[in-house]
């Protein structure tokens, strides 16, 4: 095998993670990233944007169903439903998947990702695509928060690149207002942060700039095969802060109900409530919370 | 950079983790195994054994505290605990941390790992090879635990290799049934089970022969940076069923006064009890376990 039959994730200079290659499905240089999607041995299909490692046909299912399910079970009764990025269509698929969903926006800036994915990772996004509760726009996220009317949307979803790049505009003090004023008075909004134990910088920053806009910042974690380096951030800002307070069995009877319980490979409803203890060299990052110990 | 400043792990054919090292430290051949230790850019100092990352420095916490952690404090009263492998000494540090524990015996079958890590990764052991509660055996595990007295231990916590290799009998009905008379009636034993999104069978047959010899048989998880793949598994086997229901009140309670409470960077009284919340694509490996859905 030469070397050539691997890729390298570069997302960190100094160690990573590397898979071997079958064959190279699509390599696009878009208007905001390059994109190459390839089949691997061990992953299924990968898609790469900018040399980071975004999603695998094999583990998708941990970031998705934590990305998704939490938020809208802790809320109860999200309606509406905001997706910023997402491209790939996982997330729409699992917020859709929920029963009480009445819409799903979902905004991704990159046209291309969207036609790739449709194209090369057609079991991720799934139906949804064809969902006629789904709506999704090829624009700027940032905008469209900008031009949405107030308390428009129960929840919002942020499945962004790192605060590098094309994601970079996604972290900073004017999106967090707007998620603010366009979600209902029990909404939150919450976003990939990043894996702490290489990117403390990430969860530290995001955290305190959302909690200068929402009354309870927090975060949860999800253990994602891919996102190498121990548990990944997903960041939690609420306007209610006793979304965080339902009990697994609560949990359970929500999921139940919103058609979720049973169909899920990593999401339960103890690890939905268990995800918010945050071990300490990850809750240290946070602006206001104890380490827990 | 040249490609030869990376140390690829072998652990996988097909994906895995890389290092760029900043120098060799060490590379021995040893009558069991490869040893290499390298200082790390992003890691500090590594040992790696026959091309599987067994430690770094940077991480070594996560890893160490939950082996350890876990199950002195879910039995509360471990006087005497066996350690098998583990030859770095970061478990034995750890389980000396533990005020009430009266003995410590470590048996790692390759002095040349002891020796090394005393000369290269000092901090990892620290004092705990001068504790006189501590006792170094450089021998064989399996005879060990065939050899010593029934009753003799209250926990038994096995850090081993992958089941391939130098560690492959540690995985054996012999093995667990030696565990099984040697522990007291309150007993229990703890062992690596590797990464079950990569290794599922290492979990599903452990898990699997230790239920021949332990009323109750399950696993807890943690996400070890360096351990890719998503979560790590930890074996439980314990004669006590009741080990695993103390609340996370109950645990703190301990804790405190084991001197470990405030100590830790990963483990705390919540994370130790939500560690038995397993997600379902885990779950299904184990022998008895519902898939908690």
């Amino acid at each position: 095998m030469t070397t050539d039959s691997w890729i390298n994730e570069t997302l960190y200079a100094e160690w990573g993670q590397r898979f071997l290659v079958k064959r190279e499905l699509a390599r696009v240089q878009s208007a905001f990233q390059d994109i190459v999607i390839f089949e691997s041995v061990s992953h299924g299909r990968v898609m790469v944007l900018d040399g980071v490692i975004q999603i695998t046909e094999r583990d998708e299912f941990v970031y998705q169903e934590m990305l998704t399910h939490v938020p809208l079970l802790a809320h109860g009764a999200a309606d509406n439903v905001l997706i910023i990025g997402a491209g790939d269509g996982g997330v729409l698929r699992r917020v859709l998947q929920h029963r009480g969903v009445k819409r799903a926006v979902m905004v991704e800036i990159d046209g291309e990702v969207v036609r790739l994915a449709k194209q090369f990772l057609p079991e991720i996004g799934g139906d949804a695509w064809n969902d006629p509760r789904g709506e999704v726009i090829v624009g700027d996220g940032i905008d469209y928060v900008k031009r949405a009317p107030d308390a428009a949307f129960d929840a919002i979803i942020v499945d962004s690149t790192d605060p590098i790049g094309v994601g970079e505009v996604l972290f900073t003090d004017d999106f967090y207002a707007n998620c603010a004023r366009i979600l209902t008075t029990r909404g939150l909004v919450v976003n990939q942060c990043g894996v702490p134990f290489m990117q403390a910088g990430e969860l530290r920053e995001t955290s305190a700039r959302r909690a200068k806009f929402f009354p309870h910042v927090t975060a949860y974690v999800a253990a994602v095969p891919t996102y190498v380096g121990g548990f990944m951030t997903l960041g939690w800002a609420a306007k209610d802060t006793s979304l965080t307070l339902a009990s697994a069995s609560e949990i359970r009877t929500r999921a139940q109900s919103a058609g979720i319980l049973g169909t899920t490979r990593y999401w339960t409803p103890e690890i939905h409530v268990g995800a918010f203890n945050l071990p300490p060299y990850i809750a240290q990052q946070l602006p206001t919370l104890a380490s827990g110990v």
